[in-house]
């Protein structure tokens, strides 16, 4: 053990200073086993006070640090270096519910929580804290709000940006920043905690937030729904938009590769086949039979040309779970290219059928498994064959991105909706984003982290 | 005519550089008349690239840019110095609404629209913009993305900064950022565009925005409901919460100081006095009758000793108009000491009894005029009588205040909820925010504003 060791240990305890290859193991390779990198120690600090030390200590000793909560990023986001010079902080210790508001409709909460405990720590006080993906039971706050997570809810509740209303950041050189607050208005000054939030740990470490909470609904109707065209589905969202208004709290396209691929593993799941499937779920106060009832009144008026109204907490259970199944589905059919694109909802049709036509000029016969958050503009479009044999998959993976980066840029859209950039999409943020943009971002590095202590080789 | 007035007339046309003091007279003193400014000239630029040059140029000369929207400011954020050096640029020459996508939700429009137009543009193609303020007639979208406003409906809706998905700004030095985009999800770096949010024309001018637009309501159910405490408002707030969800958009209290000024000026106007009145309104799509039902339904269920159910949309104007009224009757009562403070809702009924008795121990009898949107924590909250004959009242200022935001801060609270800082409260920003985060906003000055070009004098 040497001297910096030592000290490191000196402020969180020997025990909590993890240097042994087979503890660092879980942490040194990302959730998609692109990245494995060789950490200086991983220390995990009980308390924002030994977070603090920690930095000071490091930015002395100009020690790099990479921030990790639950180590679920898709893209490489919180795995250090291959240096061996890198520290990771893992929050997994401070996971304390600090207080909840339920009059206030808020909840403050150490970095380390797991999604899933906020949203338990919410219900059990008749409150909802709403973001919903598919790592909740092991991401950490601190990590959703390093990528502004999106999830299953963005439609009605929006990204974790908008769920913050105060943060507390340990600063690269040690300095707290207590933006702790549970306002909801507040014009004093520059509201500097958005520029933590998808920020990917690169200006500074999150130790704690206040996030919004809302209402318990007490209703929920689901439908899966089939639609002809997705700008069928289009105008499904508008109307129902106009119908429930932020009643529509999920609307999720599925399309019929993507429908084909999860029958074919779970025979009898899907209850018929269309070119789009929308995953469709209203929420409410009051009475279940009501919003029941207006949901199938508002059914009754539609032309959809098939579809399931679950009638029961087990039908809805069933529906969702043809959700949740799809990556996995996905990925027992072989590997696929990627993609976590948003455009305006507006331009799904138009993006869906120019950039189709364009990868099938290029890969006659390309697979294209598409399904996502449409009614937020976020699809996950993933390619799953390209050529007979589908051997050359990945060596046709940077001609697959350029057509459709290309038409995602055309549409005004993003290369990356809400898995954020991390190591994995670095170099296509400096060819897609705009340079003046790109110019502010490397200045506010710049002013915060001028050692470049905070997760650095990502993006900034 | 000097060279440098010469230069600025190529740049806009001799007609739209204002010099004359007859027609600088609008825009050169605050809407409160507390600050009267001296201009260089007032410049009205007809598109972005005219913008574009005049920074430009300025930037070059070293002449300080004091951007104006609708000169409504309650601080005077846009209000020049008396130096004769600094350069108006106001918007209203730029009222283009860019383009609506009444698919995505979204509009991009000129940062000189008032916020009518928006709300106007919004409603022909059937859509909210749910933006709401008293002086929508004449405020611009500029002003109020720079002051990041909130009013009657960020309840429901959130203020400003949760309403803009994309902006376009001129930086100090003349570059163009163009971060309009209409995506509700985006993870590609820092989002830079929340910079210039509530930054009082500081860091650039904003030129054009894209913002968030809400399926149009068919329907409205609006009241106005007694009740004998806040504590009991904040329950009422809560319930109706539970059982309506984003249905409530409006939930304003109104204390009987208020209501009694109300009834004096305009007798017959106050269906009951009670300790609070509560304007709430619920609004949602389908049928106006449905919505008025539910609402019925629950009243039946509640405890309120008194109240009114508006049963036309004759009754609902006069409710409505019963709060827009408020800021008029007051005046009609002479000057006060007013303040735009917010805490957490859920600490409103006790901010309120210790902050009264605090003042009342201080100033015996005092008279405080408190109203406002209470859904969000946001009170205005004017002293009106401080000692007998009331001559001394703004000689008790300081005092009053320093009382009041003693109040506020042990309750975590803001002195500025939704008109910002400006000059009037610049000297109050920095004893009461922290210094790390003031220390952060002056470094992204400095970064982008290095030269003072941009509304200098404030509180960056």
């Amino acid at each position: 053990m040497t001297d910096l060791h030592a000290r490191l240990a000196a402020i969180v305890g020997a025990a909590n200073l993890l240097t042994d290859p087979h503890d660092l193991a879980p942490a040194v390779t990302d959730m998609r086993g692109r990245y494995t990198g060789l950490p200086l120690a991983m220390a995990l600090p009980a308390s924002r006070d030994e977070v603090t030390a920690l930095v000071t200590l490091c930015a002395a000793e100009g020690i790099a640090i990479v921030p990790q909560g639950g180590n679920t990023s898709t893209c490489g986001a919180a795995t250090p270096d291959t240096s061996g010079r890198q520290l990771i902080i893992g929050l997994r210790r401070m996971q304390r519910v600090r207080h909840i508001d339920a009059a206030n409709l808020s909840i403050t909460v150490d970095a380390g929580c797991t999604l899933a405990q906020v949203q338990q720590a919410a219900a059990s006080v008749g409150r909802l804290f709403p973001l919903s993906l598919a790592s909740e039971g092991s991401c950490q706050i601190g990590g959703n709000l390093s990528t502004n997570a999106g999830g299953l809810a963005v439609l009605r509740y929006g990204t974790m940006r908008e769920l913050t209303l105060g943060l507390e950041v340990v600063l690269p050189d040690g300095t707290l920043l207590d933006a702790l607050s549970a306002l909801r208005k507040d014009t004093t000054g520059l509201d500097v905690k958005q520029l933590f939030i998808g920020a990917e740990g690169q200006l500074g470490l999150i130790t704690g937030a206040t996030l919004k909470l809302f209402a318990l609904p007490t209703a929920y109707s689901t439908a899966l729904l089939a639609v002809d065209s997705a700008e069928a589905a289009i105008a499904a969202l508008n109307a129902l938009q106009a119908r429930f208004g932020d009643r529509l709290t999920t609307f999720e396209m599925i399309s019929e590769p993507c429908q084909r691929i999860s029958e074919r593993h779970k025979p009898g799941c899907m209850p018929f086949f269309a070119p789009w499937a929308l995953l469709v779920e209203l929420s409410d106060g009051g009475e279940p039979a009501a919003l029941q009832a207006s949901f199938e009144q508002w059914l009754g008026g539609q032309d959809f040309h098939d579809g399931v109204l679950a009638q029961s907490e087990t039908e809805r259970a069933s529906l969702w779970q043809l959700r949740e199944d799809i990556s996995d589905m996905q990925k027992r059919e072989g590997p696929s290219i990627k993609h976590d694109i948003g455009v305006p909802s507006s331009a799904i049709p138009a993006f869906l059928a120019s950039c189709g036509a364009a990868l099938d000029a290029a890969f006659p016969g390309v697979r294209i498994v598409a399904f996502g958050h449409a009614g937020d503009g976020n699809l996950h479009y993933n390619i799953s064959y390209t050529r007979p044999g589908n051997a050359e998959l990945f060596t046709d993976e940077d001609a697959v991105n350029a057509i459709v980066y290309e038409h995602v840029y055309r549409y005004r859209g993003t290369l990356a909706a809400e898995h954020g950039i991390g190591q994995l999409k670095a170099h296509w943020l400096s060819q897609y984003k705009d340079p003046v943009a790109l110019a502010i971002m490397r200045g506010i590095k710049q002013q915060l982290d001028p050692h470049s202590i905070m997760n650095p080789g990502r993006w900034l």
